[in-house]
């Protein structure tokens, strides 16, 4: 029988008790599949006297992750200790002393991304990081390794399942914004602050890594346009519905062929109803990857929680433990391309959707058809719906125009227009409409 | 620089030319990502004289797979050969050369598995098959390393992609079963000869091997239940598109805690049109995973065809160049479990979807209900639609029943006694309603 590897464990919050309890639980079948003996040495916590949900063995407890570093016992380190300050240390210093580093923290890969891979690399010692897009969802893995002779085409995404849940109950249950992520926080999808799953950083966070993955190299995250779903309501579910789409926060991660260059956002965006991708509701996530040989895929499953994200962790635990005697030719990702331009915001092109509040005047509708043709934007569609009265007595409407494809920045000048018109709400709703593929044969 | 790792590969056809294709075309990017240098040394075929589509340099090529095995630089073998018969002594004598395999013969392990694993873990030789199971759909490695931690509860999945084009075709185009199959096999998307995809066959085996998988141990195709989709006639569809119902060829595969026995069965189904499965149509295959600890999860993507097919074979590639240096913990399959009791079909409880062609007189409907309600097997709806003459004259009609779920024996039981009616044809249609959880948070 082979030695035991150790673990070093830091963070015992809602992952690192599913990790725990998971490597507990299903201990047997682990080894029995990987045949690998280990077991948790210590767990680093920030407060020793807190109540645990699992029952643990006298002296597993430390209050300082670099009583776990610094154990030579300890072969692999598991970072859940989230926030970028105290966990850029850990790993850093677990790396350093040729620890490998399990975490699940996309806000530190999306900061010290670049750093720390390139430290992997000098080292020669892997970091892992399956839990840190989609959850459950062996999405980094299968980039890395299954979809590895693939040049990637598009990345297409529902990435957080706090703004999907919120977008479901809208679309399903026709509540309110409001209501619906007051049901979220209620049932534990959302966290008491929302704010990263509402303004699309979290999906932005995410999409980095996936960026990184397929095309080689780190991206700072002033890279990406990012924008959430503050703006969504009812109404745009009506017209969305009339127009045969849902509504959905989409990561759209683009390569283009002719100028080498990528396109990359996170946006409420129109799906066609007949894609697969519509109906992935709940809090659940999927994401489309198109390779050069593979074609189509898409992967799908529940993209946070105790338990899923615990799943992710154990995969890449024993991925680092099967990989740690030998770690020369290592799953983990190191850099190995150069930077590509990613297109500005203004230069990506599809159709939109674009719903004005006016004043129930005459001429509306003629000043921004009119402004929209100056600006030479195609109009394919155009309804309004009756509103109900301000405080003043005026009426407002909801005008909605179907835009033909331009580019963003030719339709933002046109709103900058449009915004100076009297009677018109100066922030109307915009939404990208995505014609994916139905992919039907 | 490494020395390259030297492969060779057996058989040229539609899978090999695609990897071989797909090496010379994005070996740069291979190279990079997986950091191996790597080169292919010898390829085996058949007939040396046949014209190929792609260009070999001289010397490349032997008409006798021993040369592959025989030769002490090649370090990694790869089985494109298909069939059981040479393919079945070219992967054993492989093995005991001490060379890993990869290959994407589900025939072979289907028929050879448990020995060939047998072989594979004495000899600590890894054989690899992402290939064999959901074309490019990276399921093998998903099921032995992503999922890892989680004893499944089920996996249910649309494996075979001639059977689905074909049931896709009938759904939305109206089109007749002869027509879809033979459109299939105009566009290449069916084989000369289909049996082995029509009759259930060819997805049976991919159940075997995801069963493997989940279970421990690989298990005789004896021990699944398989019956195809010749049956499936448009007014099946006409009757489920009322229901609310899609019409696929499913294989189920599923845990029963309370007696630890696996249910195993590939037959045409009715799923509710709301779950994510309905939607995968054309040659797209698509599996539902569900772990304990991951909950739900979907992979979706091209079955089979030479790229998505090569995309699979060359990541195993790109795994056992890693692993080969160091096989000791390989990520190929090894025996872990015993083996576990598999229910005979007739235990499996389901309701069912039921249309017999009855001659149009009265009666028949009371006869087939009493029949039923003899059996103590609940009817939830029934329907009928008038037929057409046959040639002494006489009307037949379709006449469909719902069944509340009841064991597939107790069904049999009933259909057996009604086989004996006049006037009722003797081999109705049945499909299983497979109520899928929608997952909607
Ligand atoms: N929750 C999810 O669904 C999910 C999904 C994917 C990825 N992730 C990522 O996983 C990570 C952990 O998330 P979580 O939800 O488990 O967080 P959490 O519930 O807030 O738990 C954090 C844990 O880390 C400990 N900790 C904090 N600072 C520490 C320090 N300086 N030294 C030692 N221990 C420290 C805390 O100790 P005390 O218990 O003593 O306070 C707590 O046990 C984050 O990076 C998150 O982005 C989470
Ligand atoms: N096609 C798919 O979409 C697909 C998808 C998943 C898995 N697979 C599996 O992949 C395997 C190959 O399928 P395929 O469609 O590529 O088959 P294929 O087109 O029939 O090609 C078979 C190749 O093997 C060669 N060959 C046959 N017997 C040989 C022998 N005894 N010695 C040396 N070479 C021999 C043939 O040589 P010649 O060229 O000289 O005749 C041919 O190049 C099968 O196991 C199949 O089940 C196929």
């Amino acid at each position: 029988m082979e030695k035991p590897l150790q673990l070093g464990l830091a963070g015992l919050g809602t992952v690192g008790t599913g990790v725990y309890e998971t490597i507990s639980r299903n201990h047997a079948i682990l080894e029995a599949r990987a045949q690998i003996p280990f077991a948790i040495r210590k767990v680093a916590v920030r407060d020793l006297s807190r109540p645990r949900d699992v029952e643990l063995p006298p002296g597993l407890l430390t209050d300082n992750w670099r009583d776990l570093v610094d154990d030579p016992e300890i072969d692999i380190i598991i970072e859940l200790i989230g926030g970028t300050t105290e966990a850029y240390r850990l790993v850093k210093a677990a790396l350093q002393a040729r620890k490998p580093v399990v975490t699940g923290n996309k806000a530190l890969l999306a900061e010290y991304g670049s750093e720390l891979f390139q430290l992997s690399a000098t080292m020669g010692v892997p970091l892992y990081f399956e839990a840190s897009a989609g959850g459950g969802i062996p999405i980094i893995q299968s980039m890395q390794n299954s979809l590895i002779c693939n040049h990637i085409k598009s990345i297409i995404g529902i990435i957080n399942g706090t703004s999907n849940y919120i977008l479901s109950s809208m679309e399903l249950e026709g509540v309110s914004f409001e209501t619906a992520l007051a049901r979220a926080q209620q049932l534990g999808f959302a966290e008491a602050d929302p704010t990263f799953d509402i303004n699309g950083w979290d999906a932005a966070h995410k999409a980095l890594i996936l960026t990184m993955l397929a095309y080689g190299t780190p991206l700072t995250s002033d890279k990406i346009y990012v924008s959430g779903i503050q703006g969504v309501q009812q109404v745009d579910f009506e017209f969305a519905r009339k127009l045969g789409y849902n509504i959905k926060l989409l990561v759209v991660i683009r390569h283009h062929d002719d100028t080498d260059a990528l396109e990359l956002r996170v946006q409420p965006s129109f799906i066609p109803n007949d894609h697969i991708l519509a109906s992935v509701d709940g809090v659940f996530n999927a994401i489309a990857v198109d390779g050069d040989i593979v074609g189509e895929t898409l992967f799908y499953g529940r993209g946070a929680g105790k338990n899923p994200t615990a799943s992710a962790v154990i995969a890449d635990v024993i991925t680092a433990m099967r990989e740690s005697l030998h770690p020369e030719h290592h799953t983990g990702f190191h850099p190995y391309d150069k930077e590509r331009r990613v297109l500005n915001i203004n230069e990506t092109v599809t159709p939109c959707y674009v719903r004005f509040r006016v004043a129930d005047r005459p001429g509306t509708i003629a000043e921004i058809a009119s402004s929209l043709a100056w600006h030479k934007i195609g109009i394919s569609a155009t309804s309004s719906t009756k509103g109900a009265p301000d405080e003043h007595g005026t009426m407002w409407n909801d005008l909605v125009f179907i835009l033909h494809s331009c580019p963003w920045g030719q339709l933002q000048a046109a709103l900058a227009e449009i915004a100076q018109f009297a009677d018109i709400d100066p922030s109307p709703a915009v939404f990208r409409i995505e014609k994916l593929g139905t992919s039907s044969t």
